[in-house]
């Protein structure tokens, strides 16, 4: 740790922007940190600025976390910027970070749009980065204060935030199978408890079929053999009597239920349920 | 080894009919087989049968195993089976087990209705079963040869497949996530190969969660520190922005989605994700 790491700025301390100051701040950098309600920077071992503007001129690097992308252009001042690098790791779409990335463009300020894939610190943290090559490599060094080793998937800036909604999109839809599958087993007579193992064997077999769905799709092939979408539709099926004989909302497993039947009706019945993931 | 174990009749020879039989055979139990369609024993150390009756009347333990319920009623006949114990390991609604189990009673068939949740053979091997204690204990030694501990989870027949629809539930469900994110990571130019590594990343963290869930339904409390249904709405808007900006079907997010609004309507938005699991 010596005196010439980079300075840099860290404006939003919610979880995440806390996160974030406190791990530049444990490799050596300079902080300055800045939140729109102050008293947020309490434990922190950085500068406090009372503006996102004089935070944004405190430091060569910049880096904004809040809650979406307009809240984040509401804290971004165009002159405090100007000359500077903005990574922006608030989470959002792919459009809304290419519309971030022309307004960084025209106010001559340098942009990297970031993900943050899993909490940062540890050796394991994983964060993408898109935008030009030549600015992740120049802040490289400093990004990996965050942990793991910073990862540029692109030149595109919406790239990164591409990856995030495609895994958010798996995440999210796979926690509202949890969440109702605990309320079908509680509907059955089925405690929390007794549930919990079995759906933890369930969780294992995730990784594997994760394989199958990228194998297939790479190779534009859907074999049936283990599971082909005309036996899915029968065990949806069973599943949905269930969860209606509950009285329970069967909205989401019903729209799934939609796509096999389309699928089906195509002609591909016999294929696999990876066939689903075809592009 | 002994030639004193139990003799065993397997109805049904798909993928999984087949397994079940090589498992009992492995074990050391004379198995006698049956399938609709003639020519699937071809490997199987056992006796073929030429109708499912001489099957059925072959042993005193008699396991079906076939597509579905319809499917297995119309291979069961009363007259052979009646003072046997029936093992049915077909799939299907609580409601079609307890059916089932009725039609057994009438007809003076001991029944246990079961679910396979993982490969049998191995020593992990889940198998779970739903009927009267008593007959479960007598041939807990003969369903051993599956694999695994035969597990007993209470006398109400459609026990065993309440668990399984809440688990199919669940794994379904994430499958459907599974193939929308590689179809999304398409449509974002993302190739499988590049999105695999994050979404086993995204897998790992399934296991806590489902542990989350099931603490909060048994505390009746669902904290929102983590993540609070008001923040699962915002992203999960930015996702089906991302995934109507690409043209793919929306319907299951979308359900899911208006599963959150309501509970934010309700009041709940502070509190967890998890709220959703309160029965
Ligand atoms: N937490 C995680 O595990 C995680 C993981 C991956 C990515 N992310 C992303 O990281 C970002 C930040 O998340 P977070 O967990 O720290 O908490 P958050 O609740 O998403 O954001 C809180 C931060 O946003 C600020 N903010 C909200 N509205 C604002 C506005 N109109 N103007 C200025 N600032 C505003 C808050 O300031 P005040 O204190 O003044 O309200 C606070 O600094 C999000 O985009 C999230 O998607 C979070
Ligand atoms: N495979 C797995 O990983 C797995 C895991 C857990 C549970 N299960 C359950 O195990 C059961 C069997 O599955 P499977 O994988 O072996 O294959 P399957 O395709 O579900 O069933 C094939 C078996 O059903 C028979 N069958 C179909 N229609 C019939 C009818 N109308 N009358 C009589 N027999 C009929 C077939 O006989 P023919 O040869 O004459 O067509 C064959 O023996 C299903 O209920 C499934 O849900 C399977």
């Amino acid at each position: 740790m010596t005196s010439t790491a980079t300075p840099v700025t860290v404006l939003g301390l919610g979880p995440m922007g806390r996160a974030l100051a406190a791990a530049f701040a444990a490799a050596g950098h300079p902080v300055t940190v800045w939140n729109r309600t102050p008293g947020k920077a309490d434990g922190l071992d950085a500068a406090v600025a009372t503006t996102a503007a004089e935070a944004s001129a405190a430091s060569p690097l910049v880096v904004v976390c809040v809650i979406n992308y307009e809240a984040a252009r509401s804290v971004l001042d165009p002159e405090a910027l100007r000359g500077r690098t903005l990574v922006n790791l608030t989470g959002g779409s792919p459009e809304q970070a290419r519309d971030t990335a022309r307004w960084a463009e025209e106010h001559g300020i340098a942009y990297l749009d970031g993900v943050i894939m899993t909490p940062v610190g540890g050796p394991d943290a994983v964060v993408l980065y898109g935008g030009p090559a030549e600015v992740h490599a120049a802040h490289e060094a400093t990004l990996a204060a965050l942990g793991g080793k910073p990862t540029h998937v692109g030149e595109d800036p919406g790239r990164a935030a591409g990856f995030n909604m495609a895994l958010l999109d798996f995440f999210w839809t796979s926690m509202f199978g949890v969440v109702h599958a605990f309320r079908l087993a509680s509907a059955e007579g089925i405690a929390p408890g007794e549930l919990n193992g079995y759906a933890q064997v369930m969780s294992g077999l995730l990784p594997g079929m994760v394989d199958a769905v990228a194998e297939h799709v790479a190779a534009g092939r859907f074999p049936g053999d283990e599971s082909s979408l005309d036996s899915s539709a029968s065990v949806l099926d069973d599943v949905l009597d269930t969860i209606r004989a509950n009285g329970l909302d069967d909205a989401m497993l019903a729209a799934g239920r939609a796509a096999v039947r389309r699928a089906v009706d195509a002609g591909h019945g016999a294929e696999g349920f990876t066939r689903l993931a075809a592009p």
